[in-house]
């Protein structure tokens, strides 16, 4: 399933960074430091000139990085210098928030298609998007040529809706499901439950009052 | 930090296993063998009781599980058998929909207080909470004697907020910010990164095209 052998640490790195070298071009900054990038994502410079050398060289001894160039190269390298349309099956709260959430799109995420199986939120409006019946997921996904699937539906339906998105031609899934979902070997899977996170949090905590 | 020697990945599946069983109980199922759990979380049956296994014997052999048993086990283990106040810091997209997430109240994380620097957010509502000023951070931490903060505040403030979040006594962090935070070694510290977890897909897409 890998197909590169970049650590997935390293991996979130370079997305943190990206993020932090955007944020310098709106304030029009034009070259940065290893050093300055750490101390703005609050990582080693060490890390940061590590992290960068998978990918070749990018910056200059005692000059730094162009900022744009390297910004290029990292959206490049995690796969965001194009769009990647999405579908978010379950338009419950979470669902919902998610489809609002302007975060995913400013990346090129971009929810083309909320689905729900539940009569009365179907023909609701999110944004632009209007929620419709589990019916249509196959012809969405391949009109709008939806590669990642968003699982937001209870634990005991996650599966099926998961085999529905795979059979339909999604090749990754984001599960925020409380399911341990089961995919083949040439799907990717992420799962993001946040109430587990919270309760990793609050099972320690219960240890160290 | 660890206080305890479980693995965290039993600690996530125990959270999982709680949810399905307080599914269960809500269909009026009184016991449960270790293969339904299995079955209706997507792990093995060998596996869920091994995870069992960490907190002593639970289950009869033959007749397995009563479920309120067990989940009172599992709650009173995950530390879910007390309320856990919460502040959010940071009322944007994301925190305003944490705020309206219903999956955290439910499993008794409550959200007490929102915050947020930006003059116009200040004063509005989420549901009954009011986004009130940072300054009110300490004042509230105290009051409703919060043990855990969750940042949604852009990279650059996220440290400054959290160190903050620390002095007024916060003991675990949930971090949505893109920033790698730095936490004294007795808080706990999580991080969350939607836009992250699309991103190590997107990035392992790129390479199975």
């Amino acid at each position: 399933m890998k197909a590169y052998k970049i650590p997935e640490a390293t991996v979130i790195r370079l997305s943190i960074y990206s993020r932090y070298l955007q944020q310098l071009i709106d304030d029009g900054v034009k070259s940065v430091s290893s050093d300055e990038i750490a101390g703005g994502v609050g990582v080693s410079s060490a890390q940061v000139r590590k992290d960068l050398a998978y990918f070749g060289e990018f910056g200059t001894r005692g000059v730094g990085y162009k900022v744009d160039v390297l910004y290029g190269h990292l959206m490049k390298i995690l796969g965001l210098d194009r769009k990647w349309p999405a579908i978010i099956v379950g338009a419950g709260k979470l669902g919902s928030a998610l489809a609002l959430y302007q975060g995913f799109a400013a990346r090129g995420f971009n929810v083309e298609a909320i689905l729900d199986a539940d009569a009365e939120k179907i023909g609701t409006k999110l944004d632009e998007i209007e929620v419709e019946p589990l019916e249509m997921m196959s012809q969405r996904i391949k009109e709008k040529n939806i590669s990642i699937g968003i699982v937001t539906v209870p634990a005991a339906t996650a599966q099926e809706v998961t085999d529905k998105l795979i059979d339909s031609g999604v090749k990754a899934i984001l599960n925020f499901s409380p399911r341990v979902l089961k995919v083949p070997p040439n799907v990717l899977l992420r799962n993001v439950d946040l109430s587990v996170n919270l309760e990793v949090l609050s099972f320690n905590l219960n240890f160290i009052k």
